[in-house]
């Protein structure tokens, strides 16, 4: 048994850069971990490598879909009170963003969770192209992240390679949608499984 | 300005009778609109004819989603202590469900709500064959609807067309999934939302 005090697992949070619904829960995730004692470990992926086995699309170039999805986020925008504005050229694949991501986390896991958290909310807030390294740098270096090691890092084989094998070995978890969420293995898909995850942490049925 | 007293428009219910997500909203969609005093329009479609839109599969015939879709039709059963049990062969059609819910309708909207329930359920607890039209008459019987109307309606060329048109109307107003909710025109998509929908009924934002 598990003294009280002791922390658990990390929760995992599987996401895609340019998923809606990835957003609203990133904004949420740190704090649902933090009132059970975990933390998170962020796993930007991309849902494009998902979707060659399940067949899907994006919910933005799926017909009818695509149309509730963007009536549904502006609606839960308005709800939460949280900015939510889609970029042009929306989705942008962000595998720069994931490469980034993958490259500090190598060194500095807290400073690639922070750049995760930047990243998708700059995305969805700001515009934040997750597509163009130079925006990635000047994003990271306004963490004191080092922005000559993120252009250096996106374009490096190894570092691709890496982000690549993360996302592979995500859906071979069964991943293959976002956001996506372990708690001790135990999976959830959507933003509207958070009330569900904290229950789940509470204590598993 | 509506009195306090005065019912609201019907909930509309759009679902397939082989969707688990719709299965557990269906145990609850009556008590939500009953409290926010308004009453439930049952509507069952076929999937399948959005899926040629939005290019979708149903999730019991998509790679990945199937495994995680019956761990957690059967997590959420536990979560709310209900049954939940996947018929042998499913997913059916439920093409004759759907004709004798319209039939009946047509006489006897209320008689008719109550068959949809019974159906869904009976699908997900009991493995009454939504396919079968001697299956469906007896579900009926046992509610006193007459068997024999049913097993009529379910091969009668109007009542098939009538059927047809509802699903291609519900489609063509952007129902793509199962359970999808419209609230005075709101859609909401996924038995998920059944909490956001009762804080729509409370107050629209």
């Amino acid at each position: 048994m598990k003294e009280p005090s002791q922390r658990g697992a990390p929760i995992e949070f599987w996401f895609d850069f340019a998923s809606g619904y990835a957003y609203f829960a990133a904004l949420e995730i740190e704090e649902v971990a933090a009132r059970h004692r975990r933390t998170v470990a962020w796993r930007p992926f991309t849902l494009g490598a998902a979707f060659k086995i399940t067949g899907a699309r994006g919910l933005s170039r799926t017909p009818l879909k695509r149309d509730y999805a963007r009536r549904d986020w502006e609606r839960l925008a308005r709800q939460r009170g949280v900015p939510f504005h889609l970029p042009e050229n929306h989705p942008r694949t962000g595998l720069p963003a994931i490469r980034a991501f993958y490259h500090i986390e190598r060194t500095d896991p807290l400073a690639a969770a922070a750049l995760a958290k930047r990243l998708i909310t700059g995305y969805f807030q700001d515009g934040l192209d997750t597509d163009d390294p130079a925006a990635i740098a000047s994003a990271a270096a306004s963490l004191g992240i080092d922005g000559d090691a993120i252009l250096a890092g996106v374009g490096d084989p190894e570092v691709k390679a890496i982000a690549r094998q993360q996302g592979e070995q995500g859906i071979a978890r069964g991943v293959f949608g976002s956001p996506w969420i372990f708690v001790d293995g135990e999976p959830f898909w959507g933003s509207d499984r958070l009330p569900m995850v904290e229950r789940w942490l509470e204590s598993p049925w």
